[in-house]
């Protein structure tokens, strides 16, 4: 079964193609860029290896998804004799709201109720809604399947996901935590247990999600009861260019004082903050690491404030488990950064947490534990792959669906 | 020595007096209300037992101020034979920002740095200020001292108290985590730690002031390295009617959807929110825990959610501190409320944290030890007493100063 797997954003498709039944095999992978914007490309890869670049304008999403089928189905470097292979479409949709609490065959009520969550991720829903539509042009007879960003954590309590503002917020709004990444979260939590012989359904387990975004997840029995994004990505963390979790009364100061406009704040806390804005060198812990190691004050005080905010996260989700059976650090920060991971867990040392120095230096880019043996917490590094677990859920749901 | 202490709010005068040497007597306290709005009055009360209460129009803090002395010095209620028995004054001042790291005696220049820190805490600062200037023109020879309800977190690192925005904001405004109750944090560690058998400045403390307002402070080796409340007593725990923590993205998708204004989301989040806000029913724990009682359902929400975001933050703190040797509850919640206590600290057994469910409940309004024998982390409730604190601080900082 041949699974097409789509990202589609407001200026660029993001795929993956597996044969699903083949070992998961990845067939082909690339990237759609600046879609209705000068200097469109295509950046096409198969079997990881050759790299095919096509500039070339792309008006739309849908222009944009035909020249990825084109380049699939090409005597050079194609991988399939005909777009008729393809035998399913999974898409990674960023917010299901209440909606969707699991992944879903995609028909005409699921892409109104894809809209309807859109006032909750007003950039990535109508983005994500036009690859479903795009692929409805070009492939009108595949089945579809929808997986989102925030089902995983559809299973936190209502004690978890309110905010301390008046209720009315909550019943005329929606406004509560909803959280992000849980197809990572689920992912990686799931191979961390297996990889330290937890059981995913029995244990305590914490999922630190590190990228350009980035949150952590606590995971009770297989499931998430707390996780550090909220209503929207900009809290919990601090990341690359997001503030993380800031005092309320600081964004009316700044108005005030600065005269900024919503969106001025926005861009501001979204785009201007996080070891960017403390740093003053980038939004990238490769350089941050780098220029700290070099004695920049500012990018050592961007460190210190990345590894003590994720700490003391980590300490309160512990809090929220009575207890921690596995801890797994994943995202570009979280599988590469063996500095960052030997910070954070020094200082958990009262839970008996110790991480083997030489087993975390090892451990760059690749799954694996970096516990001690003596170690009462596991400590597992996991490569995340979204784009596979949204191809497994489609996978699964269309054989479920098909059975039934 | 016969020290004065005072809390000037906008509207307020709140007042103690110590016979400070003589067992730290207190001989009398009240509260002049109302002052420059109709309805004012005074309520005094001499050795905690006979309350006077005089309604009379209190145009300024200065009449406010003179209608204090009037009762201390009068024939029938009073406590001194003339005002010159006032040896010192002591003012609690809400904010010192970065200027005061300690108490200090009162002279101009300080009086002109209070006035600055007042951009910092518009509301408190001025009002602080007009406390010490009518005791200026009342007693004019009298030796005052400021004590700062942000000095005792001047300790914190700075990982720990800057944000996620852009430093520059550091810089320009500084804007950074101050934390408030400082005084009674101190306080509150201190006599814990004596109760406890623990060396104030050889231990890990996690102090909870539980008041209206109310916020927690991580206390390594005696002294702050954070604490919940930030630039602004908003953030951090769920309060009476304060939001605590919130995802800032709110703030902005609020301020669109309602059209609210700066002021009206400061209404908001400062005076509508927290348990008034979640219950609809009342922003007083007592009613809140009442409500629950009767199974209705909104109030038993807040009831999970302010004890589920206060042991997340203990336990983020002592992510921080790595470890714990004593936690300490006061304020009205944490002295008063056993059910709080016990649901915060039941599901932090991970630590090996146990609590007496039976000195819990005996423990109302009273100092004492509340965990058990067995409990490998101290737990005790301590009355707190800020005036008394002022009133040491005032004698204390005197005394070196007149020696020195």
């Amino acid at each position: 079964m041949i699974i097409l797997v789509l990202n589609s954003g407001s200026s660029s498709i993001k795929y993956q193609l597996f044969n699903i039944e083949e070992q998961e095999q990845l067939l082909a992978k690339g990237i759609v860029e600046r879609i209705g914007i000068e200097g469109g490309a295509l950046k096409h890869c198969v079997n990881g290896v050759s790299q095919l670049i096509v500039e070339k304008s792309i008006p739309d999403h849908t222009v944009g998804l035909k020249l990825i089928f084109d380049h699939l189905t090409s005597a050079e470097g194609g991988v399939l004799k005909e777009l008729s292979e393809i035998d399913a479409v999974g898409h990674r949709v960023v917010h299901g709201g209440e909606l969707f609490k699991e992944s879903i065959v995609i028909n005409d009520n699921v892409k109104q109720q894809v809209v309807e969550c859109a006032e909750l991720a007003p950039l990535h829903n109508p983005a994500n809604l036009k690859g479903i539509l795009s692929v409805e042009v070009l492939l009108p007879d595949v089945q579809q399947v929808a997986v989102f960003d925030t089902s995983f954590h559809q299973t936190m309590p209502k004690h978890a996901f309110l905010y301390g503002i008046p209720y009315q917020f909550y019943e005329k709004y929606k406004i509560r935590r909803y959280g992000f990444h849980g197809i990572s979260h689920k992912y990686v939590a799931q191979i961390g247990a297996k990889l330290c012989n937890k059981e995913f359904t029995k244990s305590k387990i914490i999922t630190c999600h590190l990228g350009n975004g980035a949150s952590i997840t606590a995971i009770e029995n297989g499931e998430s009861i707390d996780t550090s994004m909220g209503f929207t990505p900009v809290t919990g963390l601090m990341m690359g260019t997001r503030c993380g979790s800031l005092d309320p009364g600081i964004l009316l100061f700044l108005e005030e004082k600065e005269q900024l406009s919503i969106r001025g704040i926005s861009s501001l806390i979204n785009k201007q903050s996080g070891l960017q804005g403390i740093s003053g060198i980038s939004s990238d812990m490769r350089d941050i690491e780098q220029a700290a190691g070099e004695g920049i004050y500012r990018a050592q005080l961007a460190l210190d404030m990345y590894v003590y905010r994720l700490r003391k996260k980590i300490a309160s989700f512990i809090g929220a488990l009575d207890g921690i059976d596995m801890l797994v650090f994943t995202g570009g920060i979280g599988e590469n950064s063996y500095r960052v991971r030997e910070e954070v867990c020094k200082k958990l040392s009262f839970l008996g947490l110790q991480v083997d120095s030489h087993r975390n230096m090892e451990t760059c880019g690749q799954t694996g534990i970096i516990s001690s043996h003596e170690s009462s917490v596991s400590v597992a590094v996991v490569n995340t792959n979204e784009e596979l677990v949204i191809a497994r859920e489609t996978y699964g749901i269309l054989n479920n669906t098909n059975k039934g």
